[in-house]
Order: structure tokens, then C-alpha cells, then sequence
């Protein structure tokens, strides 16, 4: 059971260099190319827009989110 | 009593592939069909939908729901 | 006193298959046959029925509940 | 250091089938005799009552409280 | 740098017997003579009474307070 | 895969002794000359000035943040 | 890469008797000699004043913060 219960992390690695969007706790998304991902769901992005309520309200160059505020993580390009 | 005392982490693995509703802590409900799952409750969802108090309000190609959001998984066809 | 400081854990695996009620940290309640429990207090229920300040808001087939969010178990017949 | 360091859980274990009442975070208070406690402070207590405010709110008949919600617990007759 | 590094316990434990008033989380304080207190900072306390808003609300005979509700704890005579 | 996923940290790592933008949880802002941060986020931080809801609210030698506070870190410029 | 991504403890450790300022999770402030401080950033403070919103509200002789309400220690003379 050890290599599918891996298996959400994997996806993840998988989708980097990918357009992904991420919903903070906070509920603020970011959108923006994920250029890595670590097992803490720490976050590179890239070209980085923050959304509240659906509105753009900032862009960032390079943003590290720390994972542990992540909600979920939407991939924009199915694998 | 190693054995029985991991089962509700294996009654999600054999969900893999069925269609789940997750309730996460802020409330929100995802549904859709769930790819996989770990340990740490990570679930991979595609063809997911947001509802917001029983309505729809958003839909998600495929999402990564950090498994400390996660309140419950229902699943909605028995095993 | 390794052995009897376990056993709050060895209780609620002596109630699986028991009628319990489940009040969680944002105050819902689940009530429903528990099919298992594991160290983290992670729950399957089935034939749940959730309450809301003791109205029945919502009835689920199988749930699986993450330990984390729970307050309490209260198994409806001693043991 | 290490044995005296691990009192206030000694403590605790001593005070197993006494009269207790265990205050959460949530202000609610659970008084009850306490049948057993581990090392997370999870307590298993039969003919509990629930507080509110200072009022007798429910009564339960075999409680298991999971530790981590635990403010303080107050052993009713001194050691 | 180990072993400087581990004072601030250090000092709790030497202040073992001592009167302490403890402030939690939710802005209760509470004062009495400190029984013991382990690595968690779960603390045992005797003659201890609550104060809300610095005005006294209750009095108790023996509380074990958990450790991860502690905002900080006063010295009251010292070292 | 464990060299990549470690990338986030590296890129923190990377990026010392250059201009950050740090938002806590708080939605507070501290900006600054980062001189140095571990693998918590735990960040030290020069001339640091705080923001708040965009406007300067105060100025500070030297900071260091907790790292379990951290939102995100906004790299000034780019690695 | 072990012994730079430590600095921030360190930086703390060499601030030890110096005169900081500590803003907790909870804004209050805390000011005075930092006599010591762990990995956990526990803290030992002497002559501590409480500051909210910029006033001093209460004076304590020696007070040990649990290091996880700290938001950020500010080092009142630089390195």
C-alpha cells in the first residue's frame, strides 16, 4: 500500500512547470506557474496574481507560500 | 490490534475511484470522483464541484485538497 | 503504567460496531454505527445522521470522520 | 530530570476513578468520574455531566474526551 | 549550545513550589503554587484561583492546566 | 525525487541577503533585507518596515519571525 | 547547507541578555532583558512591560513565554 498512498504528492511533483491555482485558508488565491513543490506543500510560483472574491488585487514576480496554509490546489491543465 | 485499528485509512483507499463529497473545516463541500487519497487524508478529486450551503458555486477540473482541511469524506456508493 | 495509560484508545476500539455520537470541534453532531476507529480517532460511521443543535440537519450512508476535528465520543451502550 | 519532569501526567493517572471536572477550550466543563487518561489527555469519563456557563446543559453515560481540547482538569478530591 | 538552550525550562523547574500565576490562551490567568510542570508546560497547580479581567472569578483545590494552552507564566517570587 | 522536492527551501536559501516582502497570517506585511532563514521559515530580517493594509505602520532594527506565522515570502528580486 | 539555515536560532541565542521586544500572536507586546531562549523560542524575560496597542498595561519581574505565540522578537540593540 506505501507507493499509491504517495500518490497526491506525486500528481503534484508532476504538475510542476504547470498553470496551477491555489486557494489559501484565508480564502486569497494565487495563480501562476508552480515551479516546485515540496511533501509540506510549500510553493514556488511564478508570475503570481492574487485573487480575493474572484478580483485580481496584486501581482507578485516570485512568491514561496508555505504549505501549511494551502486549501487545495486546482491544476489548470489536466495531466 | 495493529491490524483493525488502521481501518478507516483503508476503507478510503478502496473508495479509490468512486465519487466522495468531502466537507472541508471552513465548511465548503467538494464533490467528485476521488483519484486517490494518503495518509494524511491528501485527496485527489477530478470533475470536482464547490458547493457553498447546498448550492453550486464553482467547478474544478482537478483539484488537491490538503488533508488537514478535512472535516469528513462521505462516500457516496457503499463498498 | 505503559499498559493502562492506553486505554481511552482500547475503549473506543472495544466500541466498534456500537451505536455512538460524535460531537466534533465546530459543534455538529454524527450519530451512526461506528465500523472503526483508528489512533488519531479517525471514525467510520455508517448510517450517520448529522445534528444540528439537536435537529437533524442531514442523514449519510458511510462517513469517514478525520480524528482531528473531534471533541467527543459518546458510546450509547456501556460497555 | 526526567522522572520528576513527568508529574502533572502521574498526577493525572493517580486521580483515576475520581471525581473530576475538565474544562475545554470551547468554555464547556464535563464533570464526571474519570475511568482512565493517557498521555494526550484523552479521558474516558461515565456519568458525565455537561456545564454551560454553570448549568447543567446534557448528561452522558460514557464519554471519551480527546486530549487535545482539554484546557484543564480539575481533580475534585485532593490526592 | 545544547545545554544553555534549554534554560527556559530549566527555570520552571527550579521554580517548583513556588507561586506562579499562569496566563492562557483565552486571557484567563490563573494563580497558585506550582506543583510541577513537565516539557509541555502541562502544570499542576494548588490553592489556585481564576481571574478574569483581573477581577477573581473562581477558586480550585488541585488543576492540572495542559501545556498547549499557556501563554506565559510569572515568577511571582525570584529565583 | 527527494533532491527536487526539496526545492522550495532552496530557493528561500538562495534568496538570503536580498530584498523580501514577508506577509504573515496575520495579513500583516514586513519588508526587508533577509539575512538569513532556516528550514521552520524562521527569517531574520534588517531594516524591516511593517506594512499595514499597504501603509508603512512601523520601522524596525532587526526582526525574527517565527516561521509558523508565515503566509508567504515575496522574493524582490528575481534568483 | 546545515549550519547557515540554523542562523535564526543563533542570532537569538548571541541576542541572550540583551533588551527585546516580543510580539505575540495575540499583539501584545512584551519588552525587556531576554535572559534566555530555547529551540522553541521559549523565552526568559526580566523587568518585562506589557505593551497593547503601543501602552504599557501591566509590569512583571520575570515572566517564561511559551514560545509558540510568538509572532516575531524584535532585538532592541543590533548584533
Amino acid at each position: 500500500m506505501s507507493e499509491p498512498i504517495k500518490k497526491p504528492l506525486s500528481v503534484l511533483q508532476k504538475a510542476v512547470h504547470k498553470q496551477v491555482s491555489i486557494r489559501l485558508k484565508n480564502d486569497h488565491e494565487y495563480k501562476g506557474k508552480m515551479m516546485n513543490i515540496d511533501q509540506y506543500m510549500n510553493v514556488i510560483l511564478t508570475n503570481a496574481e492574487e485573487y480575493n472574491n474572484n478580483s485580481l488585487s496584486a501581482n507578485y514576480g516570485k512568491l514561496v507560500i508555505r504549505g501549511n496554509n494551502v486549501l487545495f490546489i486546482k491544476i489548470e491543465s489536466d495531466l
